[in-house]
């Protein structure tokens, strides 16, 4: 584990993701008898910011309507963390924008990267450099401070999607402070996380969600549901995901996820033919690939995999 | 519990399912003190009806290839299972036919029930009277008569689907066995089943084998597998899935599974439209409506469901 310190952190959205990143460099920290700096909380409801208080996962809270307070919390920051939904990237990086110091370092936690960099370089201009996009891999299906935990993030990937701009010290601070929950920190390009996300999580979310909707418009929706067995509840379990923040998903990725999903179209198109055709042996051979590669990547670890970039 | 006893059982494929079925009628009846008739089994594989006799799931094997051993096998038995894959349910019935006792009850535990229909009309002819069509809702990961369980039924529901040849008494005496198992027994006609089961299973697995298929062509395939996290793991784990298996449904289950898989189609284009016309309020309601049906379906009790026909 690296050594990280840090003066000041400030979280705008202590949900479970910056309730869990708080609650990793604290308590995490605690073990290895480092003291770690002071931890802000900036909400958009007085509730979940209390609650975060109240939990003692922040130290003191902002709120971001009051001025004041805002550029007071903002002060000495070395990190800052936008954990809120990607749809508020802009409307945030512009309310910060006019507090930030210089010293800052800012990052966020959206699932999609090349909106929120469009929208990093509307609100922040040249301060740009200032801000290193990023995306931890974990969740849980629980959200809120209360669901946080100081452990979310161990051996989980965090990719970082640095600007052309950034300083390669931000980059690698940003990497460090990762570092400290427990997870592998990888690097790539926004186009290239977009792809690959909407590849393998919203695509599948956008798939399982078609799913219940079809299932729902059938006239005999009831007696499909009650015999609905394993195979179903695995499919869909991602369908009762929140609806507002993949619709959020889907408009910010929306390039990238129209490709997946025109391809995932050609592959079922010829599934379709295949059965049309009673073509056993393509069926056979398409369904053994698959086999073969689902149980490859499960023994590799599956999710659990975190090898690749060690934590120095 | 129904209490139920018979003389003797021949179960045709002692892998997960009959291995089980075997498993309960003898467990279960010990723990209530009853006794339970001969459990024969009859294999293509000499090795997987030796591995099931020195289990003792089974009680004597006899092998499909000889017809004196298959006669006496078949010789004053009460009820025969068929547990095998679906597509040689047409070829053991016509094997079985010339030795079946005009007194045994056929059953089967196909996943398919319109092609196990007609397959049964051509190789018993007037006699499929005797032939109860069934399919227990159940099944693990893995495989073969090791894999079997005395509690793989409980609570797990089994459909019927009777033919208009069968007496009551006859498709009342196969209820009463697998009540006996500790599962719950429904009633539905053939191509009903196969319409429910094409929804909520059948397409399911097209879905999931497609998506690992269109990863696998990807030209980032690798970066994309290495970045796939718990969303994939459940969408795609039924893309594990045995290939032989799931070919042989795709055919057997065809037109039923084609007019699902277009219905899916027209559901996934609509929802195409939205995103490509960034229309956020249609996403978000139909997500919404699907997560509320999903967690609706699982607060009922999600695949445990085995309340609406109480054993006896």
């Amino acid at each position: 584990m690296a050594a990280f310190t840090f003066n000041k952190l400030v979280i705008f959205g202590v949900g479970l993701i910056g309730g869990s990143l708080a609650r990793a460099l604290r308590e995490r920290a605690a073990l290895s008898g480092e003291i770690v700096g002071e931890i802000v909380g900036v909400g958009r409801s007085a509730k979940s910011v209390e609650r975060a208080l109240e939990l003692r996962v922040i130290d003191s809270a902002a709120s971001l309507d009051d001025d004041g307070a805002l550029g007071r919390a903002l002060r000495g920051a070395d990190f800052v963390l936008l954990a809120a939904p990607v749809a508020q990237t802009g409307p945030l990086l512009a309310r910060i924008a006019p507090f930030l110091d210089p010293a800052s370092l800012v990052t966020d936690a959206g699932s999609t990267k090349s909106d929120v960099v469009a929208a990093a370089r509307t609100a922040l201009g040249d301060r740009v450099a200032q801000f290193v996009p990023g995306h931890p891999i974990a969740g849980r299906e629980s959200s809120g401070v209360d669901a946080a935990l100081p452990d979310l993030y161990v051996n989980r990937n965090v990719v970082l999607c640095p600007l052309v701009e950034n300083p390669d010290e931000a980059v690698e601070r940003v990497a460090a402070m990762w570092r400290a929950t427990g997870a592998a920190v990888h690097r790539m390009n926004e186009a290239q996380h977009d792809r690959v996300f909407a590849a393998v999580s919203h695509l599948p979310h956008v798939l399982s969600f078609a799913l219940v909707e079809q299932i729902l418009e059938a006239p005999d929706a009831a007696l499909k549901f009650s015999f609905a067995a394993g195979g179903f509840r695995d499919f869909t379990r991602i369908a009762a995901s929140s609806p507002e923040m993949w619709r959020d998903v889907c408009l910010a990725n929306r390039t990238a996820l129209l490709a997946e999903l025109d391809a995932y179209t050609t592959v079922l198109a010829r599934f379709r033919a295949a059965i049309d055709a009673s073509d056993g042996a393509a069926l056979e051979a398409a369904f053994a690939r698959s086999r073969v590669a689902r149980t490859e990547w499960q023994e590799r670890g599956g999710q659990k995999r975190a090898d690749d970039t060690p934590a120095k």
